[in-house]
């Protein structure tokens, strides 16, 4: 800018909104060999890893102080497979603050976002490109990519000091999976959940 | 679901990406008679009336609680149009809770987002489908569409207390102007600043 007076505080930053990269920005890959525990067919994954060690999802994340006043904003891209069958899906975890909201909007793909309150309480939301979810505080979400052939891409806004706790899902697990039956998307009680 | 223990805490919408329209939700319109003292051409505004009250914007934002762990989230829509030289905006805001920042990501269309802090540092981010801008806290915030044809469509997320602070803009104006110079935009001091 030529006139005085302009600062750089604000970011602008391009997304692509069919793979979700964000250009110019580090992601963050969850590789199938550090799921350790994730899913439950582990001769199935083990399969997998022989063929190579895939991605199974990368998030990418603007670069913001993690106080209240900021947000945390970016993408998370859950790449389309299955291990046994349970399909491509990201770790899930509450928030460390954990009555704070967080925003997703699909960018591309088909999936669900899978949600669960410490109580137990659950909820699904279906991803379509366009379709917004409202994940409210306090309940644990986990994203499902259902497609066979496409990348879920979701673009997601959260308060910066909200902290993600990943240790409790890590530990219990969720209450619900969502499983192929036949060729469609199925809830399930999760056999291994952990009291 | 036909499963025990489901909530419905979560919210879903469907939003149309190229016309912002969020399904089954009541917009927030802004005609061109509310919008008094925003554009500069008195003239130039009561003759484009004369042919009747257009919608300058219109904003679609989920209904949630105005409390901190919540977001407020939802659509901008400013329709393309000029009144003079100055492009068809938003009136502009800070938060009420001033260092809360505000993500945006364009879904259609072309324009920019002026910023501008209270001590008069400012900034320009422009607007084009996929592009993200991180609104940083403390800057007051406008919507601007210079495409002649298209909508300018945003998405945008905050902390749902930040509240929306319009007087101060609504009593000193921005000090800076996107104007029409010769068919580009353009940003010029705005002679009317009331410090």
């Amino acid at each position: 800018m030529a006139l005085a007076g302009t600062t750089d505080k604000s970011v602008t930053v391009s997304i692509d909104t069919t793979t979700g990269v964000m250009a110019d920005h580090p992601a963050l890959e969850r590789n199938l060999s550090g799921l350790d525990g994730l899913f439950q067919d582990t001769n199935a994954r083990t399969a997998l890893l022989a063929g190579g060690d895939v991605i199974v999802y990368e998030v990418y994340t603007l670069d913001r102080p993690e106080t209240s006043g900021e947000l945390a904003t970016g993408t998370s891209i859950v790449y389309p497979g299955k291990v046994g069958n349970e399909y491509f899906m990201t770790k899930g975890h509450f928030h460390t603050v954990l009555d704070t909201a967080e925003t997703y909007l699909c960018l591309s793909g088909h999936g669900y976002m899978l949600m669960e309150s410490p109580e137990g309480e659950w909820e699904l939301a279906e991803f379509l490109p366009g379709r917004a979810v409202y994940v409210p505080g306090r309940y644990a979400h986990r994203s499902i990519n259902i497609s066979p052939d496409q990348p879920l891409v979701t673009y997601f806004s959260f308060r910066a000091d909200a902290g993600h706790d990943y240790a409790t899902i890590e530990t219990k697990g969720f209450r619900k999976l969502v499983v192929e039956k036949d060729g469609k998307p199925e809830v399930v009680d999760n056999p291994r959940w952990n009291a």
